[in-house]
């Protein structure tokens, strides 16, 4: 996969549980996105940042999603512990790529992405692209 | 995008609520995923299909998520209805591809696919292929 | 129960989806508070209301919950269709009663309530009750 | 509260996430409920037991929910930890009754119960109670 050399730069612990699984009794694949998400979140505290702070220090309504992607190697189920990895797999003007690894003991589970930009809020609701605060990106590297 | 010529074969009407939005007032990206899913499910309801049936009539366990993507193109917000567009982009030998493509009005907000597989499960809990039953595949051609 | 003899003044038709369904099959009951916010927005949108109006008219954050509760008779299952009614059981000061009931068919399925409050965010992120307006509770009678 | 002395016997430490709330920026509330659940199969775990194996071992299809309630105190937000208590009020033939209580640091943010019976699926669907195993009810005494 393209993002296999981007190193991981924080991990989460995520326990799966009963109802984030479905009538099959694995995790209903939505959900692995979710915590993608809280993988971006956690990243971000460990920086003293928020998608709240975000918004108030640059005036940008979040880091709105325009790709996502997953692929799937083997089912969770209630009482696994995803151990998610995250890592930045660059940047552009606007918006970065977000890459994560799930494991399940040594089993690997998930892989995926995000590109996620800065975003304003324009007239009529539009969402329109915004330049990556270097100070933000500096948290990073 | 690669899937921009495979032709819808069913829509579903999906209301956006205020608990499917995030603090910035807009789609908390996973929700388009459980929708995704909402549209496959629907769609087999139109063929007289389940997931519980395709459990109980080929043994397999469910269609297992191999891959998952979405372009997110505008935001979607409460009181939007998300007409989500379905169809089915191809056929493997135990995995078939789902194409969607959603609007809101005339704007559009999102494209995304899955690779869902036929799968049993094998001993140890590890998800195995199966061949796609040939009737499956012919209740959608 | 206390709420019985309650009006319901709208209905919203809730179809149940397989991601709403645990492994046992059967909807994972978080979801029909979920719904129950879902009868309510949609209460407030045959007033021409949203919660973002209210934001905007009244200077509240939101009808915050104050109480909800529950009692489950029936279970619902992937392709069934909840039909739940909405009513409105009493109003105070600065909180209102909503009531839900819930069938699938002719079948009972879920009686419920919320306590709703309007609420302002105070210094330190506390939030404090405000009298309701008027023209809200007007919009209901 | 009726259930105020009702001991709690296991503790659980639940992060809040982005996704976790809404549009104002505090917990969706129907999470709470998904978070009471946690507490519920989290105990079950400290005492090696599991919603399947409940299923496999009493031949129950889990412990349905026949009510469910909680007092809201303080709102949740991103960034903050639920430390969610969890204890046993009672038992009762077929039924139990569990008790959570809420904080986020010092601050009481819920408390909330849940009445859970032991059921089988009988015919047509319905779900009918069942004796409490006394090995279930002796594991938490």
């Amino acid at each position: 996969m393209v993002d296999d050399d981007i190193p991981l730069i924080h991990t989460v612990a995520i326990p799966i549980y009963w109802g984030d699984c479905d009538e099959a009794g694995i995790v209903f694949y939505p959900n692995f996105f979710r915590w993608f998400d809280v993988g971006f979140q956690e990243l971000l505290s460990t920086r003293g940042l928020s998608q709240r702070a975000l918004r108030e220090r640059h005036g940008i309504i979040g880091t709105a999603l325009l790709d996502a992607g997953a692929t799937f190697r083997a089912p969770g189920r209630h009482g696994d512990v995803l151990e998610l990895g995250v890592g930045i797999g660059g940047w552009r003007r606007s918006s970065f790529r977000m890459v994560y690894r799930g494991r399940i003991g040594t089993t690997p589970v998930v892989d995926g992405f995000e590109v996620r930009g800065f975003v304003v809020e324009g007239a009529g609701g539009q969402l329109k692209a915004r330049p990556i605060d270097p100070a933000f990106r500096a948290a990073f590297e």
